[in-house]
């Protein structure tokens, strides 16, 4: 098992290939239109932005696939525009860029997804994204440099490619799935969206990924905060090729596929928190004692979004009152007399009140690139672990001192 | 009408006297307990934070406040300590200061509102509290320089006092209102309260005050919003002694007074916004075409409390695209279509889509130091003004370089 990106070992799935170009539409002058196909066709699970603002890509994304049943033959990403608030005129240049690779691929357009990212309310150039089309059909490759052209291609501000792939035994066959992903919080000036796309060689029906792709991303991806914004265009896609002639209906195979397919969306939602712009820290609150993963999550989230506590994991401050106030204005009915807060291995607060630490050790434990900070709730059974950074001067700087 | 400070005429209510004191709570020494006395009582209504980890003044005030039916005869405030976190032995002490007071008073506990703002999770030292007692009932006057010495004793990271009076006409007679308030955001350090006290002369029961205080809190300190933080010790407390002999019953009056009061709350919770710690701009986001004015909250909420709209503000980015987004993710069916914004003069997003605008101009306009956004909803007839700042390094310096 390799979760961590393209210098180890990739588990390639079967029954995919990748492809990017430069298009033009990045500033940059870098790759910015990428492509993943599925020759024989995919089955296909999607969770899209709940912004009520979407994105017309992600409008149409969900339109195509409740036309073809859940099965996609290529996804079409663009990066350095985001086509959102874009009107009328946004969804038709999706539907234009999707007949268009339909068209080359000799495949209907409801097969094709669309997904932009990048700068949002300026109308996304479709003649630039159709012409790149041949040169990116062309490129094709079922190799790992393929796939790392197709991560590199949808980055915008990240500050490097992510990748998680592993592979499980189902008898003696094998099933293997990797997954790519951009984005480091909603941190750059109208930059403002993460992509995931995993792909597995499993065979299985698109109802059928679509209940474990919910669990595995409310436990990732849905546990993660660099700066508490949603965006426009948020898209998670698991395509299934079903070409290592695995079922996931066969015995015991659907607990493994979950079970790894959680451990992937979890390392590559921790490659997000870890680019996330101006961080200096990766917090790990580990939350228990929840009545539910949904209160748990409310709570993580109301720690992690606090302005006050945020800042105090930047400054290294062991200041566990910011941590308690923000549980307290969740919204959750906790009972601050059964809370329990520790930084690390130092318990900080009993019950509500401080407990006896020793500061200094507190403080070097907070100067660690990577900590624990555990809370128990003392209200039911659900943990929840949730993944978090500091709130840094960098950070304010970096999204202020631009101007559109 | 001098609704803005000590520098103008200051409508003072009879019935009150005010003082304060050193004792030694706050560590630089300055004066840091309050105290407010009504000699004859009065009729009070409150508003407390609704944080569940609520500090133990206010849980004996809402207690005392229950048991007196809503009479007081005195409020006692420090400065220094929040008494919060503290558990049992931090209600006791608050419970063991009312009593002191009372005494000296003669008056039964239960008619004495304590109030408390400082670190939290630190034990409040009591003794030192009860040791001030003679001197700050000895030193009560009910002139503009006692009410000055209340206003300063209650600040803790403010750099201003805060007041704001007003009187209005009822026949013959005159009922005046005067309120002094501390605040800046939960910004400093485990400093992390808002606490508003209004006085008047008006003649009224707790049950009719209760209501015309909550419509005025609702559309002043419940629309402003520093860093999303809600602390555990606010508080807003109305007083009426009755001294007016006008009566909140009488004809016309009840109108008069609820104009009057939530001028002066909007005019107190713009002072906290312009005294925000960090904050280079006050951001008046004027909302309208809600359905409702929680409604028309929650969205300015979700606007002000997003980093990346405050860090847009703070650079002065006439960056429309994060303002749309955290519309969306606001929780509320907005549709986008029909969203239109302005900054000041200029339309920048029309029916959810890129409006063309002169971006020098927009540039420049966000640029000073007070300015507006006009949203507009497009679905029903409430409107907002919310009142915000922005998210600047300065705010994260503060925050962040402080360690317990």
């Amino acid at each position: 098992m390799n979760l961590h990106g393209f210098d180890e070992t990739v588990y390639l799935p079967l029954g995919f290939s990748w492809s990017a170009t430069k298009a033009g539409i990045k500033a940059s002058g870098r790759s910015d239109v990428a492509l993943a196909e599925a020759p024989m066709g995919a089955s296909a699970a999607a969770m899209f932005t709940r912004n009520r603002v979407a994105a017309a890509p992600v409008e149409v994304g969900r339109a195509h696939l409740r036309k073809s049943k859940g099965r996609v033959r290529a996804v079409l990403v663009n990066a350095g525009n985001a086509n959102c608030a874009t009107g009328p005129s946004g969804i038709t240049v999706a539907e234009q860029s999707c007949a268009a690779l339909g068209a080359a691929l000799e495949a209907a357009p409801q097969f094709i997804v669309p997904s932009s990212t990048g700068i949002i309310g300026v109308p996304l150039p479709v003649e630039k994204l159709t012409a790149a089309i041949p040169a990116v059909v062309e490129a094709r490759a079922d190799d790992v440099e393929a796939l790392k052209s197709f991560a590199a291609a949808i980055m915008t501000t990240d500050t490097r490619m992510k990748l998680a792939s592993t592979e499980f035994a189902a008898g003696k066959k094998m099933v293997r799935i990797a997954g790519v992903c951009k984005g480091s919080g909603m941190i750059h000036p109208n930059m403002a969206t993460m992509l995931v796309y995993i792909f597995t060689d499993l065979d299985a029906e698109p109802k059928e990924l679509q209940s474990v792709l919910k669990a595995a991303v409310d436990t990732s991806f849905n546990a993660i905060s660099v700066d508490g914004d949603t965006s426009t265009n948020d898209t998670v896609l698991l395509l299934a090729s079903g070409a290592s002639k695995v079922k996931l209906a066969g015995s015991g195979v659907a607990k493994k596929f979950a079970e790894a397919l959680r451990g992937l969306c979890f390392s590559l939602a921790e490659q997000i928190v870890r680019d996330g712009e101006g961080a200096q820290h990766l917090v790990r609150l580990k939350l228990s004692g929840a009545k539910s993963l949904d209160e748990a999550r409310t709570i993580a989230r109301s720690i992690a979004n606090s302005p006050l506590v945020k800042t105090a994991w930047a400054g290294c401050d062991p200041n566990w009152g910011r941590i308690l106030s923000s549980i307290g204005k969740s919204g959750v009915a906790v009972d601050p007399a059964r809370i329990n807060i520790f930084f690390g291995p130092q318990q900080v607060c009993q019950k509500g009140v401080a407990h006896p630490f020793d500061k200094k050790q507190a403080y070097e434990y907070l100067q660690q690139p990577e900590y624990e900070i555990k809370i128990e709730l003392g209200r039911g059974k659900s943990s929840l672990e949730f993944l978090s950074c500091d709130l840094t001067a960098e950070y304010v700087h970096i999204n202020a001192d631009y101007s559109t």
